[in-house]
């Protein structure tokens, strides 16, 4: 929370028009506008006469006497032994203009959009706040790398990502070919300014994820939907019969209907891609997390070792891994499109923040990343487990967990029995964030005649599953 | 500098293939395809055995075997009490594939970018970094505030934003009309893509700010000159001859001629915009550091006072009043363009880093920002007059100085003598980097007889001033 501090304000622009009248008169009429206009805060504090003189190349009397005028008209108020404030008294033909008062934001629906079951939020409360703290801390003491710096990113984060998605995701690459983007939302936008054009072909996983649907909207990309079926993931013999120049996957755990592409499948979809020419853009947004199973070679690293790479751009996030508001994400592109990306890249927002480059590249080389994944690991694990485990006690087999064991998300399905909006509208009643499964379908296109929902878990606690599980169920069976 | 440490590798995606091979034989291949896929570091540590054991569900007597195979096979070693390691001394045919080896970019290089006369950087050495820290560690301890934010940014730093802006800027606004950015390179693509379509046009301040035209060129915005006149400015007579949807400028200290609009000015360009209902997208970079006047009062809050500020976007920066690496801008846009910016920065970024935000709001209130910029205004003012005076005496009138005492740059123009780009090169070779005018002049338009030099002293020191134009003077003067 802010704390009530006393705004000081500072002189700014404030300067004396040009006119007959003496300086006092001047003074005060300049200062009079600015409180009159609202530009000066109600119980702000004046600059000493001192200062104000010093700045303006006025005697100190000038403005001691301008300073008396506005007192006594009611503009300011003295207060003994500490200075000059914009009085709170104010007139009411003096009052600010109303334009400078906020439409103040209802600040707890903001803290809602992470809590309950929010999908895309991890465990926020074991992040190891402490240390990464330390990390940052160490940086934040160098002056120099307070500059401009590499708008690609820092070699150094660069060179520890090389090391770590060779390891943990078999992505090949090297760091000329790593870019570091403000969050995997950037990098998407650059990757479908880089590969598409205006009204060129994009195919988007359907139901599918919305941040893309939003680029795409941006861009005037034209989009065509392959179908995800539940349990089955994305249809490729419908993908085998489009041509398409690029396809936008998130193989290892699709968002949001919880399916995974395996090794087979992903080898179908590089040679389509191979065949029609056509790019792909892998979002491989949560795949340290899987719990049944060895995650997948990516299919970036598959691709790399058939030699057909040359069309995949590999996406990446320190949103689940880390945390959302560290905003940090990362691109793996072939070399041929390392000078493109770097270009759109300078003219969307130059370089990213270096202090946080500096620790989280230490952050890694330090294993701490690596040891939080690994803890995290198990504690979803027992969270999905948790989920399930609620999900067949309290619905007695009225829905069906449809997604795969991994991620962040348990994605349900029913067929009969309440709408899928009604009871999103009804869990917010009782305080539970969840997300119907028309979210992911933003053209409301209506070829699905079951009901579904996608429920985080990533930051609910534990021990709280059963009991908003059940609350889930209420509402679910609850008489109109 | 990242320390010499030890990557610990992580299990990642390893996996046993289906073959009728037996596991230690399957776990032996799968380790050994990583290591010569270079996919696994040299000299990188290996899981412990029991580690590797719990994660891929197999006997701890089946990896150990499978360990000590690999060393025996010379791909690994094992370091009494320590563990296994990838070896350093695989046989050459072993080596890993070349395409993992990093195109390494040459550290002098990057960071010469913020050294010597290098513009827009300011005095990165003088910024309260143990104070910043301070309010930075405060937040970074907050779990709370480790979720998704907010788009437009953090209500605390818009708020604190509109009470700054107001007392120093006159800018008219309340929160719901701040957004926060990546930097004020993001605000200037969002405001580009909030106002401009494909091929319509925007007016460009000639010579000017290239970030703004790397923009132009991403998004395909048609773009019109108009001719910025040494210490006269931007050309009036020839804006008001031309109609466009939108104008860019930098109206408190043109970049790079470093010439200011005056009041009466502003009112002609505010009085165009409205007629031809055209946009202004006001860029206030550095309009705290004007040192033989007050500022003049920003566009915006000229307009506002006159109701015409409906088209007015409003941008600044916290690159030059506190560092780079920050990577914190706003703007300040009309009510009616308050929903189409947020859509646009959703998708292109999301939203902004919560601990950066709220530590600035904290910094800004506790008036410490305020401090620092009254700090180094007087600290610019002493090295303005160091750079004026040292080029007169080491120039002896061969050259002119044609910016105003303002900013964190001088511009200097000579008709006779050396080449601008002749004369950049020789300094670099001295190690001073500087620009030459040309560099604002991309389309390389051939108008301009005589030459010019942008020389930034934000980041030099006082005291290495008069040696550096010293310098500068000997390459200026020295024979071919």
């Amino acid at each position: 929370m802010p704390r009530l501090t006393i705004p000081h304000i500072d002189i700014g622009d404030l300067h004396l028009s040009e006119s007959e009248l003496t300086l006092q008169q001047r003074l005060f009429n300049a200062i009079r506008d600015k409180i009159t206009h609202g530009l000066w805060p109600l119980a702000g504090k004046l600059p000493s006469t001192r200062k104000l003189s010093d700045e303006l190349k006025l005697s100190r009397n000038t403005v001691t006497a301008a300073y008396e005028q506005l007192v006594y008209e009611g503009y300011i108020e003295s207060r003994k032994g500490s200075g000059f404030y914009v009085s709170i008294e104010l007139p009411e033909h003096y009052l600010p203009d109303m334009r400078c008062h906020s439409k103040e934001i209802n600040h707890a629906e903001q803290e809602d959009i992470n809590r309950s079951f929010a999908p895309g939020v991890p465990d926020l409360a074991q992040f190891p706040l402490k240390k990464w703290q330390r990390y940052l801390q160490i940086h934040a003491s160098r002056p120099s790398i307070l500059g401009n710096g590499d708008v690609q990113g820092t070699l150094e984060l660069r060179s520890v990502l090389v090391n770590y998605l060779a390891s943990s995701r078999s992505v090949v690459c090297n760091t000329h070919r790593v870019i570091i983007t403000s969050g995997a939302q950037q990098a998407l936008t650059i990757a479908t300014m880089a590969i598409l054009n205006n009204n060129e072909t994009l195919l988007l996983e359907y139901p599918g994820y919305t941040q893309m649907d939003k680029v795409t909207n941006l861009l005037n990309i034209n989009k065509v939907h392959i179908d995800v079926e539940p349990l089955k993931g994305l249809n490729l013999e419908q993908l085998e019969k489009t041509q398409a120049k690029a396809i936008y996957v998130t193989p290892s755990n699709q968002y949001p209907m919880g399916t995974t592409i395996n090794t087979e499948q992903r080898l179908r979809m590089i040679n389509w891609a191979s065949k029609n020419k056509s790019w792909i853009i892998e979002d491989d947004y949560d795949s340290e997390f899987q719990f049944a199973h060895r995650p997948y070679t990516s299919m970036q690293g598959l691709a790399g070792q058939l030699g057909l790479d040359q069309n995949i751009i590999y996406i990446g996030s320190f949103s689940k891994v880390m945390f959302n508001g560290l905003r940090m994400g990362y691109m793996v592109v072939p070399e041929s499109l390392v000078e493109r990306c770097n270009t759109i890249k300078d003219a969307l927002s130059g370089d990213s923040p270096s202090h946080v480059q500096h620790a989280l590249a230490d952050f890694i080389t330090g294993g701490e990343l690596l040891r939080h994944i690994r803890k995290m690991r198990r504690l979803y694990k027992a969270k999905h487990q948790a989920m399930v485990d609620a999900i067949e006690q309290h619905f007695s087999q009225q829905v069906e967990v449809i997604s795969q064991p991994g991620g962040l998300h348990v994605t349900l399905r029913w067929d009969d029995g309440i709408d899928e909006e009604t009871l999103r509208q009804r869990a917010q009643q009782q305080d539970l964030i969840v997300r119907s499964l028309a979210y992911y379908q933003p053209d409301g296109r209506k070829t699905r005649v079951w009901n579904g929902l996608v429920l985080g878990f990533g930051n609910t606690p534990l021990s709280a599953i059963n009991t908003n599980i059940m609350t889930l169920a209420q509402c679910f069976n609850q008489e109109q």
